[in-house]
């Protein structure tokens, strides 16, 4: 795969749960990490960057400052990039902080069906919070069609089956495993591995359903030899080393 | 378990070094783990947590103002809190800050013997730094019970038996396994852990003694399977998320 | 081995993505690690620490000046300590914050191939970055001589093939396996170890090469097992914590 013998440069500003595991997800793939955060070395980092992820988890108000320069330094020298909006909805804070960020032009948003929601500014189904994981990112559809044509980035919204549009076309994926929902900071690592696609990959819409068929096709490897939620990231990080084309051609359910 | 159902939201302010493990120990057990830390948000975040807890490792200015006020609003809100006192005796700049969160009302103190003799302000016992680590535990037991009645908190003592008290009862618990004394942050983890059983169970020494038993158990059932103390913390966490009632409590080893 | 009869307290400065990992292998081979980072207790820390590890990895203003006092704490007590200068090829901010600290004396001073030609301001060898990692070590070792020479500090360049050199003796290990060039913060993990062996052994030369030697045999042993890079590291610990002598003495490769 192209990640492979190009081992792009990834910059990554995500939050510290998920910053060794998204190390890993992105070395296993052949991309090489970069997690700068000084407002100091900023604007040569980003320009060596091929694509940049930027995770809105755990702000501080020095963190904020440096994602939106990155977005910024981003946005002005043509590298694509990724937000994810981790808990947006958890606070007003993170909710400017997205809007902020957004108008950075994002290649690609990528989050949870509620995340998608709050961002669309769209209110939730009837059922709200009760509603479980799968009827959630369905739900989100509408949610990130409109966030796609308010911004111009596509949006994946990921749950039990992903969903990945560019506000016109829409594609569907079926991979991936329960368990993986009970493990923190694999998102923020999937949002990662979508800036690793999106530096190989111009087009956002392939480069997000790549990076998700990736992670979900090793999530599903993983899941047959891990002992529960705890072995399952290091056996991730394993599966997507070990991947090769025709099993992952084999194995991707979208639609 | 009320945790598997119910799902409570549990705020921690941990250290970088057991972030990832308290979070992947928090979901194991049902919880739904927030590490937020910007001033600007906790108010909302503390509000929306049925638990918090924080450890004052690797503090820095920023996070220790972080610390204050989240304290602060877990006890004008009600919200019930657990203090880890991590290393409170490497210096006096952390005596000060745990001193400042005591006076915040937590409603359990998890620590080790000479984080509690710290504490309490008691000397050593005769043969101080050189006692190990059951003869410290025990010996931890008269600082234990003043600190409790000092400050109204439960205070869990942890070594190789764990005692907790309020100053009047006492509970020991003989689960563990000694490899997990070489394992950095499962102790953070462990507070965590207080952190979400103080948010289904409201009698704190019942919720300390319930998280004491669920990470012991966990704890021994993982050291069955894991090669030392690096495949432990993964082991620990699928333990935990297998871990069924009557497994609990054959092997519970309470007094 | 010494350090697990003297367990040695060692403070390391490092980032967020090797943190875990550094902590777990210091524990592994019976150091006692301390993360400590508020300028507030830097003096206490230091001086109750046996050995310093500072990593210019993932720099804020704030960490770059916390890692300034602390080199200058080592240096004025008489702490042994080791530089990690991560990615400082990246950013003229860490280019200018390693020299500020290498005036701090550092006895070690551990890094790639690009590191050290980069802190030694040599010009790459020609092919410059299509050179493998092999060829890249080797080719980085006038450069190392140079900076030994410099600044008085052991240098410690890892590849496949390590060398270590004071300016005039040089050691060369042949311990590693492939793998492990593709785990985050292993490189990182390797600095604090010879935080550690530093806290054992005065010669800084030993110190270097006991480090290299230890975690090259533990990254063998581990590579037997482990399923991938994201398997090895947990490995990777449970190797150091198994290792006794007789096996690190057979597996030894240095000339």
């Amino acid at each position: 795969m192209a990640l492979r013998t190009r081992r792009p440069v990834v910059h990554s500003i995500t939050n510290p749960v998920a910053i060794a595991l998204a190390a890993g997800v992105l070395q296993a793939v052949g991309a090489r990490p970069v997690m700068a955060q000084a407002a100091e070395e900023l604007e040569e980092i980003v320009r060596g960057a091929a694509g940049v992820t930027i995770n809105i988890g755990m702000p501080t108000a020095e963190r904020a400052e440096t994602m939106r320069r990155a977005a910024g330094l981003a946005h002005r020298h043509g590298r694509p990039w990724v937000l994810d909006p981790v808990g947006v909805g958890g606070s007003a804070y993170r909710r400017d902080l997205a809007h902020a960020l957004i108008a950075e032009m994002p290649a690609v948003i990528r989050g949870n069906a509620d995340e998608i929601l709050v961002l669309a500014e769209i209110d939730r189904p009837v059922g709200g919070i009760g509603i479980d994981a799968e009827t959630s990112a369905d739900a989100a559809l509408p949610a990130a069609r409109a966030l796609a044509r308010q911004t111009g980035a596509v949006v994946a919204v990921t749950g039990t089956v992903d969903h990945v549009t560019d506000g016109v076309q829409f594609c569907a994926i079926a991979n991936g495993h329960p368990m993986m929902t009970r493990v923190s900071g694999l998102g923020c690592a999937l949002s990662c591995l979508v800036g690793a696609t999106l530096a190989v990959e111009p087009d956002p819409m392939a480069a997000s359903v790549l990076a998700l068929v990736l992670l979900g096709v090793a999530g599903e490897v993983a899941a047959e030899t891990a002992q529960g939620p705890g072995s399952l990231p290091a056996a991730v990080v394993d599966a997507l080393y070990a991947l090769d084309r025709p099993t992952l051609e084999r194995k991707a359910q979208t639609r």
